[in-house]
């Protein structure tokens, strides 16, 4: 019920008051300068919203999305409960408060930020971008210090509860933070009450508010990787990465289920070099980031379903023997503490909810990350890693399956193979000679798997492997190949000793060449084989062909970005024009920082995980046939 | 739609069809052998209800009260999941079912059994009957074995949650109790899932859904009760208690609470302390009745609002200050595990909701017990006991005190006192002599606090005591007084050192006479003036008198029964016709039962205790003054 007023009205001054009508109020609108008169108590959003002036909200002025701060200049009004759970203690320094709380009680001059210059997360910032609404499920409040002497006679516990609005009360505190609760309560210098799902997880002295991170984790089966989030800002304030330990029971996932196989001894061994990884790298962020790793307040974790497994200590000896039960594919909710990890004891940690069979989390993090379930295209995504999960569908219906890819695009059991590290020799152009790009731009060291699939589809364009996959002899190549090349090629006696020479010595260590062998030319692919079989295998079941397809997206924590024309070159992806094949990056690991960053996002994964269709294609002689036809690369 | 039909049409047979009607099956409801066609696949209990046939129910049908069990003789339909929840594995075998989940698919005999049969758990032996629905927190269902190899790729715990029907399907399981799982659902005799509050919380071996026990504990500042529930059948199997071990600290609550204030230790020691008792109670109740105490799920616990913050650890300093703010009042649901029961850790302890300042979970307990929330009635509720509890009114308000009335009505700081045990003289009459009845039929060893309420009133009304509590001396007593009771009148120097003689040392152990002092009487003084003048703060802040309660209850962990007549004589209670005061013996002990078979009971417990509006009597001026009238016994 606001009316915009003239100058003329206006100026007759905001006491007079219109005859017969309730009282009202002016306000002004800036950086416009628009003045309405308004009846006095509306509500400033309301107001506003009625009115025209457009103030950014998610949730309509219910008080849950924070996004309507507007500022004043002078005299803001007192700050409320949710001013101090959705603004910083910095800007409500500076008069920003949330509009729907505030009544207009009397004339006022209103700043209404531009819309969009709330906090909107760019969480992809390589690959797609996605902008995620900042809706951690860790808040804290900072209650400044009240003598309780000077209180009622009010439980401690129900002084902290009646500051939060009823959506965000905290409606549970575990007995251990609640012994410390009087004491931080009679603290002098107030307190920050820290929530995790609505459960009060710490009382901390002072005002903490804008100290508050998570972690999301990508557990893969070849390389782990960490981010450190800032909750109070939606930025990304750290990653640490390391190759996963328990390759030394095993590079595949096979052989580490099967030194876990009714062998608690083996699963205990799994889970604590895990656990030990993740301390490392939560020890690495924090010091990256110079915060203490108490300033951590939750977990969110993705990884494949034997990593889910080995890092919750769950027996995954039928996990590795048909019909391949695992133990739970529902999200997991649990804690720190019993999980095993280096942080405050009830320090949440949320393991995203797993599809089927060995698809995972990682697999319901790329979901997230690609919105594949966002509209009615059909899109496929394939997550390319030690197993390569792939999903397919829209928001009607969506299949996934995996497939035993090995690790070779993650650079194991490829001879100068290595992860995505500096040194590595991430992409290649083949022209008259061989040009490549460093990770660091250093001196080249080994080749990791963006470089793979360059190097495998312009060979294949360079007439130097056929279509079967083996090098072709010197005696036969074309006569278009130019010397340069030819001279790298280096013959062995027998065909697998075959190699070509990427980069000299004298350009890498002085005293290796980087190779590139036969034998790395079978790895590739049986790793693009199994992918591409499990492409078509969902696509059958979908009765769909590869043109049908909107869009492809790859993803994987395998190094860079892979070049789309050459991953389609090699058949990785299905056969379609290259501007529908994208390259999303580690779109998991996204995922998981998708969940930690918006709980609304985190229940929408379970609800993906719990709809997707699930294909096995273990043991299946259609998919066996389908392998046999992928290992081949397309001719052309 | 079910139609009676005649004898001469049931003949007929059920398999003719009427001409154009969908196809009918007959069932006949015995004891009545009523018979009814109903149209095929009508479920059995709507068919049931709709032919005026009385089946019972809470539910209404929908399979969450378990109430509506009929049986087959012949040939009863598959069990479900829900007859695994609510019936016994013998009723199963008897052929019992819900007829709630049985569909009308064939013709049937159906026998009803008479209303009422159904469990309700008469859940006060002694006193006030109360007949509470058995709705146990705990669920037990049992899973009969399936050889995982021959279902589908299914994950464990969806095969778990799918036999649950939606309403009582459980949610969450913590990790340790995961990760027994897969070896469980694997076990060739079966398995028991066990839940409460919708959390798996334990995985057995085999059916052991008749093993199902609970423990309900009064925590009083001087004596502690455990209660064993059999939670499968409702009943109690064992009860065992004990005189709280604090008491070496204090034997009222200020000097316990001023051992804890400021001192972690002192607090750390109240917490053993109290612990090692329900530790040792647990072990003598599981010992009675014959069972593990692995068989106990579930635990509930009242006691006043320092026994509370004992129990839990929780720093008791502010509690003992004014404004004597409590850390929490909520109720708190825990595990054995955080709060240090030797139960396996993930068993459920749910403490009751407290209300304000001293006015415990103990007082919840009794509203529960007494369902002084239940009606228009103008109720009060009196817990007499070392701390007195007293809560007024009815559904639409409900106000509530504590005045500290020291332990003399629980035996301490009485000459000859003891608590309610063999031995114990718990009633006493006078006419030309004294005669008693004692705990067990022994010889008597001391005065439990029922008797003390007898004494004094009877002694009030003998003549030997005046109405300022004095005895009368020798010289002054009205001719009236029998010689009998003249002789046991033992008149000291000094007034202070009178005393009477209720038992001579030949009836008791030969040596001490079982005495009353006239201290003695001054306790019970105080004891009675403190509680006296709390009912009296109430009935004012409701702006009532006596005569407006339609009922006192009187009710204590501390002895017998209270005789209404001497309770209104030596002015315990508000000056009402004595029909009008009625004893419900331990009405707290009775709330954490009835909290513990009961979930609905449960949650309004924390309505109750929200609700209930606190009047703060410690400093109050007005009190002080209604004390030292209340001090005064009735002339009459």
């Amino acid at each position: 019920m606001a009316a915009e007023t003239s100058d003329a009205e206006a100026q007759a001054g905001p006491d007079e008051e219109a005859p017969g009508s309730t009282k009202t109020v002016t306000l002004v609108f800036q950086p416009t300068g628009r003045r309405f008169q308004v009846p006095e108590g509306e509500v400033l959003f309301e107001a506003a919203t009625e009115a025209g002036v457009e103030v950014d909200t998610v949730c309509g002025g219910n008080g849950s999305c924070g996004k309507c701060k507007v500022r004043f200049d002078d005299d803001p009004p007192a700050a409320t409960p949710l001013d101090y759970i959705h603004l910083s203690g910095g800007e409500i320094d500076q008069g920003y408060r949330l509009s729907c709380q505030v009544k207009a009680t009397h004339d006022m001059v209103v700043h209404v930020p531009e819309s969009g210059d709330s906090a909107k997360v760019q969480i992809l910032h390589q690959g797609v971008e996605r902008a995620i609404d900042l809706q951690p499920n860790v808040r804290k409040m900072f209650m400044p210090y009240v003598n309780p002497r000077e209180v009622e006679n009010i439980a401690d516990w129900d002084r902290v509860t009646m500051r939060w609005p009823r959506t965000l009360r905290p409606r549970d505190v575990p007995l251990r933070v609640l012994r410390e609760l009087p004491a931080a309560i009679r603290n002098k210098a107030g307190m920050t009450v820290v929530t995790a799902s609505r459960r009060a997880i710490a009382f901390e002295s002072g005002d903490t508010t804008l100290r508050q991170f998570g972690v999301a984790f990508d557990i893969g089966s070849t390389t782990v990787v960490g981010f450190l989030m800032d909750l109070a800002t939606g930025t990304e304030a750290a990653v640490a990465s390391a190759v996963n330990k328990q390759a030394v029971y095993g590079d595949d996932i096979i052989g580490r289920l099967s030194r876990a196989q009714r062998n608690p001894e083996g699963l205990a061994k799994l889970n604590a070099m895990i656990l030990e990884q993740l301390n490392a790298i939560l020890a690495d962020l924090a010091g990256q980031a110079g915060i203490d790793v108490s300033d951590i307040y939750e977990v969110t974790v993705v990884g494949n379903m034997a990593m889910h497994h080995f890092l919750l200590c769950l027996d995954s000896t039928y996990l590795g023997l048909a019909p391949y039960a695992p133990v739970t594919r529902a999200h997991v909710a649990t804690t720190s503490e019993a999980i095993g990890l280096k942080l405050d004891p009830d320090v949440p940690v949320y393991v995203l909810a797993n599809i089927a069979g060995f698809v995972g989390s990682d697999t319901v993090g790329v979901m997230l990350a690609t919105d594949i379930s966002g509209g009615n295209d059909l899109r496929m995504a394939i997550d390319v890693g030690t197993n390569g999960e792939m999903v397919l569908g829209n928001r009607k219906r969506l299949i996934a399956c995996s497939a035993p890819a090995g690790p070779a695009l993650e650079g194991a059991r490829i001879k100068m193979g290595m992860r995505a590290a500096p040194g590595a020799i991430d992409h290649v152009w083949i022209d008259d000679d061989v040009r490549y790009s460093v990770i660091g731009d250093s001196a080249p060291k080994g080749i990791c798997g963006s470089a793979l699939i360059d190097i495998v589809a312009q060979f294949l364009d360079a007439g130097l492997l056929n279509h079967a996959g083996a090098y072709i002899r010197h005696a036969e190549l074309d006569a278009s190949v130019p010397k340069s090349l030819r001279e790298r090629l280096i013959e062995g006696e027998k065909r697998r000793d075959t190699y070509f020479i990427l980069a000299r010595a004298e350009e890498a260590d002085g005293e290796h060449d980087i190779v590139f062998t036969q034998q790395d030319v079978r790895e590739m692919q049986l790793a693009k084989g199994a992918i591409r079989a499990g492409t078509m295998m969902l696509l059958q079941e979908m009765g769909l062909e590869d043109g049908d397809l909107e869009e492809v997206m790859l993803a994987g924590a395998f190094g860079n970005f892979i070049d789309s024309t050459n991953a389609r070159r090699c058949g990785l992806t299905p056969q379609l024009p290259v501007e529908r094949i994208t390259s999303v990056g580690n779109a998991a690991g996204v995922g998981a920082k998708i969940a930690l960053v918006n709980v609304t996002q985190r229940r929408r994964s379970e609800r993906m995980a719990a709809q997707t269709e699930h294909i096995q294609l273990s043991g299946s002689p259609e998919f066996q046939k389908a392998f046999t036809v992928a290992m081949q690369f397309p001719k052309s």
